[in-house]
């Protein structure tokens, strides 16, 4: 409602106790209120989220409060007289390191700050070396040696940064090659005691760098090879609920004692596993660059993590079209459905057993001893499910005896199709599943990983039951 | 052989006229010469790869000179006098911003620019007023309250980096926000014409900033919008020809006229759509601050194509499964195949005929018209597969008529379950084909574009025959 010049905001409040603005349906003045009027609720709403970021993941926290110690402690050097006289005006370039090259993980901090220095010092020299023979030259050609060295240095080292070796590992090495080339080298043309002030720069360099990797591996360390190791596990975890929880879908009645929303969220896990690639990638890089920690020695194998996460990430391809074919399905139950259920689901359960075990063993550093058996038993209910589909030909026994099932035979024949498909996916799943088991294995290998006692795995036919309630 | 204190290097010459060496069996000082001279050999190898990969895109080589072309002129600062006396040392603080600034499309430049020059300015203020406040405070508390305001301020924004929104756009600018507030604070507890360094700073960053932009824009420009555009249609195409290869190589012997590594790199061209995600979405954030270019106005619908991206995802990973199902095929020919086999063949080609129209009708900027008919006929393809599962029962008929079949009938029934299975994820890829269909016209309705001028499409037929022959 409007009376005269006052307008109406309708606000609704929503379930979450949160506050929403309805759209006014004129435009003009109105229009760009509601819009300033939107953008406030948002800023409103934005530290409640980003505390809640925080509290999922205290490290988050840590990391920030990590950073701005390790940037106070290197504000130290202006503040204190007698640490100031010895590098002046350079500290600067402390702290601009520490701000730079500080990252979550200790892999990417070491590996920039490696960077960092090698870059430094490399194009350093290479500045003063190109700067005396130039000063031989004379006056004129000078600015043109020092020009055309940088031309040539710039370009090449920005077309490096293309090649995917260098782009993966010296990256960051290339942009401060490029940096500091060009700052010396001009600088070079104007102050006279290049060498001294090239190597009090190192100095601060080094210093503010020191402090980064010291702060970094000291407190509350966030190691990228640990993080790609249990994110590899959580993963392996998801892909197992996810292949539950779809198969149970379409042979039990799953939804009706777990909430829609958590179900789904169990359900949906594997496409975490399929959008992975490039956050692996990284860490695996990162990681190369770490010293021993936890239960990783120095040179783990951490190359082989990415072959498992391709495998890991097969699998989930498999469980989007067996998703896919789940969704298509309309309720009916019938005969066909139970014949095949029954091994479907046992040998999807013994699928997700086999993840659950290697995830379970990887988790603590351990090699399985009976991954082999269950891997055996998926392969012996595979070979069963061939044959029940062989034995009990389920489509001609939809045509002989239509009385049976419910609806139009026709109907009967459309679902066992799709029962037919949802079977070989599975079947092709299994094949997948022990892809990952060969991959984990050689990981174990490389990792001289020591064999876990086995423990009799739980009674698989629990899992059918609610996929949902475990882990 | 080794003799006395020879060694002998074993070195292969591979196929493609390159050099491969042995690994020698013992281990050593053999071992580490064998690594030195394994190092010095891809070091030999690294140009021809380097020249190769600027030769296949040479906007690489292209915009290798324009950051030299940016760098050369922004050093100018220094070699012309009357420029260097203009702003002096700070002629530094051009360079870097070159440096860091310059990225490979205009938009990740602009984004950065924008990043750079708007938390420069407010950390800038902040930092100015913090001190003035500070130095109103006394002598021994000033460095207690910038220090403090620097921790707080340190975490805050590190933190900050974390929150989705803030680390897709703003990233960069959290970062130099951090750095600058720094430097400045830090600066002002010892020098005192805080206000000049700060304006000074400004208008050399403001410079190298424009020159990064205007050498970004003007020299060959590459927009992230026009690479996201044609990558996505690229990619379309390679959707189409996987399929067209998957579907023929199950049916067709396909293999005998093309030399496998082509035929291979057309059939797994899918794969680089399931690990595009990334690349896509920073595509997108950067396409936002570019102004109009090409066909592209401001404000083109660029996250439209987040959604046409996650279609054809969802599209390439039911391929995967498709070609998991060809690969498990025993090679007979058998009547099943035959009944089936010509339906699944026009279907696959009337989907990768609908991809190949919108690919066509996107490259130029159009919108299909004909695209609804196109679709239509695929679904009636569809309808009839379904019909021909129904109607023909091949698991009836071979179960009949069991000498018809090549093969003892077990084979045959397990063939025809991947039959089954294969015409299931046929169907199953037209539906999510037309889920494509409907984001590109989404797309093309957001983005405002006209109707292309019909043209009949090409005798469907003719893909079958050779699909690696197009395109």
């Amino acid at each position: 409602m409007k009376m005269g010049n006052e307008v109406e905001w309708r606000i609704k409040a929503t379930g979450d106790g949160s506050l929403e603005i309805l759209v006014p349906e004129r435009f003009g003045v109105e229009r760009i209120q509601h819009w300033i009027l939107g953008l406030g609720l948002k800023l409103l709403k934005f530290p409640k989220k980003a505390w809640k970021l925080g509290v999922n993941d205290p490290r988050k926290f840590i990391h920030a409060i990590k950073v701005a110690i390790a940037l106070t402690l290197v504000s130290l050097f202006y503040y204190v007289k007698p640490l100031y006289e010895g590098v002046g005006g350079n500290a600067m370039w402390a702290v601009m390191t520490v701000v730079v090259l500080f990252q979550y993980t200790a892999g990417e901090t070491i590996s920039r700050t490696i960077n960092r220095i090698c870059a430094t010092s490399i194009a350093g020299l290479l500045a003063i070396v190109v700067q005396w023979v130039a000063s031989r030259a004379g006056d004129h050609v000078e600015p043109i040696i020092v020009g055309v060295s940088l031309f040539m240095l710039a370009s090449a080292a920005t077309f490096s940064r293309f090649i995917p070796i260098i782009k993966a590992r010296f990256d960051y090495g290339a942009m401060i090659f490029i940096l500091t080339y060009s700052l010396i080298s001009i600088s070079g043309y104007r102050a006279d005691e290049l060498l001294d002030m090239g190597l009090q720069r190192i100095f601060t360099i080094v210093i503010g760098a020191s402090l980064c990797i010291i702060t970094s591996i000291t407190i509350c360390p966030v190691w990228a090879g640990q993080e790609l190791h249990f994110s590899i596990i959580a993963k392996m975890d998801k892909l197992a609920n996810s292949l539950d929880g779809c198969v149970a879908q379409y042979f039990i009645d799953q939804t009706s004692y777990v909430s829609d929303e958590e179900y789904d969220k169990k359900l949906l896990g594997y496409k975490c596993v399929l959008s992975s690639k490039e956050a692996e990638d990284s860490m695996a890089n990162f990681a190369r660059w770490e010293p021993a920690h936890g239960q990783f020695r120095f040179r783990h194998p951490w190359k082989q993590y990415l072959k498992v996460g391709a495998s890991m990430r097969s699998c989930a391809t498999c469980i989007d079209a067996l998703l896919g074919c789940v969704n298509l399905e309309n309720k009916d139950p019938s005969d066909m459905k139970e014949q095949i259920g029954d091994v479907s689901l046992r040998l999807s359960a013994n699928c997700a057993g086999v993840i659950r075990e290697i995830a379970k063993t990887s988790r603590n550093m351990t090699r399985s001893s009976c991954v082999d058996i269950l891997v055996e038993e998926m392969n012996n209910t595979a070979q069963e499910l061939q044959e029940v589909l062989k034995s009990n030909n389920p489509i001609n026994n939809a045509a002989n005896n239509p009385t049976k099932a419910h609806g139009p035979p026709q109907l009967v024949l459309m679902e066992t199709f799709q029962l037919l498909t949802l079977a070989s996916l599975i079947l092709e799943i299994s094949a997948r599943v022990e892809d990952i088991v060969k991959d984990v294995e050689q990981l174990a290998e490389l990792a001289h990983l020591l064999p876990a006692t086995c423990v009799k795995p739980l009674n698989q036919c629990q899992d059918l039951e609610d996929p949902c309630s475990q882990n």
